[in-house]
């Protein structure tokens, strides 16, 4: 793959909390803007952060309740104080206010600096959730197989 | 313990959520079936997904209180629409119609690839548990100490 | 920084759930007690186990909201069952009756044991907290780059 004295960082994004991913891809970024080889590996409602905009997934009726409730990058709110999209304003603005970079930012920061972003194909199929419904800059669906071989090699490991 | 040439994955269970701890099983069985030795150290929440089934838990007042709420692997719920435990259904039948393991099948699948299951000794004091409420394939309760040991030798460590 | 033999630890603590954080310092004081060299970056929620008592942060509106609802070490509550502060007090009780440390009396084990405890600056910026607002023993506020210093040398990286 690389060279042996590039570093490596590998993060699981599962949650689908505003805030936890936020954290998630600033380590990210920041590994990647410091030369590490960087990797994120989206399941569950990680998923969400690399979802196309205005998509509704599912085809089976599960598939869709879930669907409707399955946010994109920008709607996602903080896991405390969401008080019904009130939270999510409030913390969009206050992260404004100091000239932080927003979410949608972030991920295309991660994109730039070569981040590899790795849809998880079970989590994939158990939402009913098709390559198409995700952005073009993530990979192909991969199995836990691939990300436990990236997580073997990586120096940093964490699960947000 | 084992030559230096296997690679490790040391994962802390501390959620009580079906996603999570399924994210957990998921990794820990796929990083197994890969060679890697792995062991999963079980704390707080994370202990009903060893507990025996229909298990009353707990001595005093506090431990009885604690006990009724401590479910077992298959009573557990998402940390995300349970909906009073219909996403617990929603969930498993979307796993089963894309014939993904369950979680009891996924910690059987652990239990025959060798993951050692670790149960923390302090959790389980604080939440009067015993180790007969615990299912057998469990290792003998364990300190903080040995988890850190485990860990420091890993390649793989999560927090889940 | 260290001689290579050191082995070495290093926790993100995001959460603010009493229960969460309270796996994150038992692990610090554990492996910092084995002679790790320890860190704790505080970010987001997490900022909550370093600040000062009944001290009310914030400058603007929403600074202020936050602040408000932005506890100390002593008031977080448990991540289930809260039960608006009793789930606080029952666990304290319990934690006590089998002379568990407290989450204060971890965090003092951990300063005590030379664990060093990082608060992120971006999170600092963003929720309007000043270094006056945290605990003398905090270091300066540092950012994500010197996370991933620390992270990049561990042998343990866990995400809390």
């Amino acid at each position: 793959m690389s060279d042996n004295d590039t570093k490596k960082c590998s993060i699981v994004v599962f949650s689908g909390d505003m805030d936890r991913v936020m954290g998630g891809f600033i380590i990210a970024t920041t590994a990647a803007a410091m030369g590490m080889e960087t990797s994120m590996f989206f399941t569950f409602w990680g998923l969400q952060t690399i979802k196309k905009k205005n998509r509704l997934t599912g085809r089976g009726l599960f598939g869709r309740m879930l669907g409707v409730m399955f946010k994109d990058i920008d709607g996602i709110g903080p896991s405390k104080m969401n008080f019904g999209g009130m939270g999510r304003w409030m913390f969009k603005k206050m992260m404004k206010a100091q000239n932080v970079a927003t979410l949608p930012e972030l991920r295309q920061m991660a994109i730039d600096l070569g981040v590899k972003l790795m849809p998880c194909l079970m989590s994939m199929d158990v939402m009913e959730i098709t390559p198409d419904d995700l952005i073009e800059e993530a990979t192909e669906p991969v199995g836990g197989a691939t990300y436990v071989l990236e997580a073997q090699q990586a120096d940093i490991t964490l699960f947000v």
